[in-house]
């Protein structure tokens, strides 16, 4: 399940319906028994096996370190094509750039939709205000791929169940191809990272009380975390909320510690300080792996740790965090 | 001088001679009179009355806001190469790709050197350790443009003096021109800023004991903030020299205050240690502005502020930099 997020995330928040998952190691099983989600959504072990369930695009959810095509892709794509299904990609590498997908597609009249291709205007932040009243929110890490699209989702769909004036900003390949947009600030050039994600921000303040922002990467990554400090300033949220997998003990793909809760809310609250305050004033958990009854520790393990009202979103809904954020928002 | 950063650095530090500075504003003057160095160089108004200077490459070293290129640009840069001139360009915007220039240029024979051009290459971080025995220092400040490529040139030149081992590694245009290599992390999509400076990193402390790295940037800094952490944790250097200049008050550019000495040294190490600990070993000034008695005065209160060595490296050497580096890098 960790490395299928984007699955997952589509799955479980995406507008379109998925008609099969294409994974040649677990073909034959279904979506709801091998990821938890999707109940009887079939996987199947190649393109073919899934045209009978009549799907109008592909989508591309792998997320291999750096980003790159796999060659094995390459047939598979081109097949995809072929059988005039939209693209739908979010690696690195553009597809509509790549003339061995660019011309047949033209041909065949359908779309490839790079989700990850940056913005043609690049920014730099102006550190301009957010409208007053507005409350921008971003969630933040201890880790890569720990949770922090996952509950700003959840945030935001709660907050529309409550009838606030409230938006979702995708900031990564699998936010952007749920909501239909956002900035994919992991492949944007380093020195517009923060510029290019404050403009929509502001917009979004502008329209709405509540912005969710999905955070990227963690302060304590080491490959990444320029992205996160990027966000974090170029975002500027008044308020964070920390997301955290109990059952992480080391950073995803390196032999590396993680800091603890009480360390990530100390660097976060720093960090978003040399730029605009804001506290910390909850915390996601990641719990999928574990059963309820650990679940339940978990959560009151890490409000003990952190003083902080604790839940995971998915499981037992995020209701405790737009609580907390309400009441942190009105001082 | 504040503007002129390329054309102090490379009359400063390059290899290459300067015969003239085109700069329509100052035009009649000289380099030493206007920007304090270069001595004689002329100041002349446009590519025209440069050419009895004989010169052999027109090297563009402005940087405005964004990197792109000013359009009244365009025509001195034709004209240059219609002179047989070779270019060295340090925009974002790369005029080896730009069809206007790319293609007079081949006809004629002449090179375009887009020193801003980022490798091909594209790395993720993998947190290696450096070779034991090797100390790397890297240069971080409270504020962009503030004299972190001069006190890593100055710390490489003083250590050459001593008969170190010891090599300089630059991460900005400017460092770039002056060197002869180097990564524009500035210029690096933000996923890869940290990994493609980890491995010249872990390169150059493969063969030298010493490892002086220019920093990027600031922590506190809205727009750039992500390069300056992602280069932070790349590089991970063993030991931090902070530069400033004790007389800027606000971030360069924004109506944002400069935070103290202190602050400064805290967030760095900070930062530096959610990777791997570094401890800040001296203050490195930038005084240009200030009469020596003041400059004396400013290097006092910064070594009283921090309880740091500290000096003008430029001014008053950086013997006292290196001594400390010297005995930090030997705990």
């Amino acid at each position: 399940v960790e490395d299928a997020k984007t699955a997952v995330g589509v799955i479980r928040y995406g507008r379109d319906d998925v008609v099969a998952v294409l994974d040649a190691r677990t073909a034959g099983r279904t979506a709801g028994d091998v990821i938890g989600v999707g109940g009887e959504i079939p996987i199947v072990a190649n393109l073919e096996e899934a045209l009978p369930h009549r799907p109008d695009t592909l989508l591309i959810g792998i997320a291999p370190r750096g980003g790159g095509l796999p060659p094995a892709w390459r047939d598979v794509i081109g097949r995809a094509i072929g059988r005039g299904l939209d693209i739908v990609n979010g690696l690195h590498h553009e597809l509509a750039e790549d003339p061995e997908f660019a011309v047949p597609a033209r041909r065949a009249g359908i779309a490839i939709w790079d989700v990850r291709r940056p913005p043609d205007d690049l920014r730099i932040a102006t550190a301009a205000p957010h409208r007053a009243g507005s409350r921008t929110v971003l969630t933040v890490g201890s880790d890569c791929n720990i949770g922090k699209m996952t509950a700003a989702l959840e945030l935001q769909a709660e907050a529309g169940r409550r009838g606030l004036s409230s938006t979702f900003v995708a900031t990564g390949q699998t936010g952007i191809m749920i909501w239909g947009e956002g900035v994919p600030v992991d492949r944007v050039i380093s020195d517009f990272v923060a510029g290019t994600i404050e403009a929509p921000v502001l917009a979004a303040c502008d329209r709405q009380d509540w912005v969710f922002v999905e955070g990227q990467g963690a302060l304590f990554h080491p490959a990444y975390s320029g992205v996160t400090l990027g966000l974090l300033h170029g975002v500027a949220p008044d308020l964070l909320v920390l997301c955290h997998q109990p059952t992480r003990r080391r950073v995803r793909g390196y032999d590396l510690p993680l800091p603890s809760l009480s360390a990530c809310v100390a660097a976060y609250e720093a960090a978003a300080a040399w730029r605009h305050p804001a506290p910390v004033v909850g915390v996601a958990l990641n719990t999928y792996d574990l059963a309820e009854a650990e679940a339940r520790r978990a959560v009151a393990r890490a409000a003990e740790e952190t003083g902080l009202p604790a839940t995971d979103p998915v499981r037992f809904g995020a209701g405790v965090l737009l609580d907390a954020l309400g009441r942190a928002g009105e001082r």
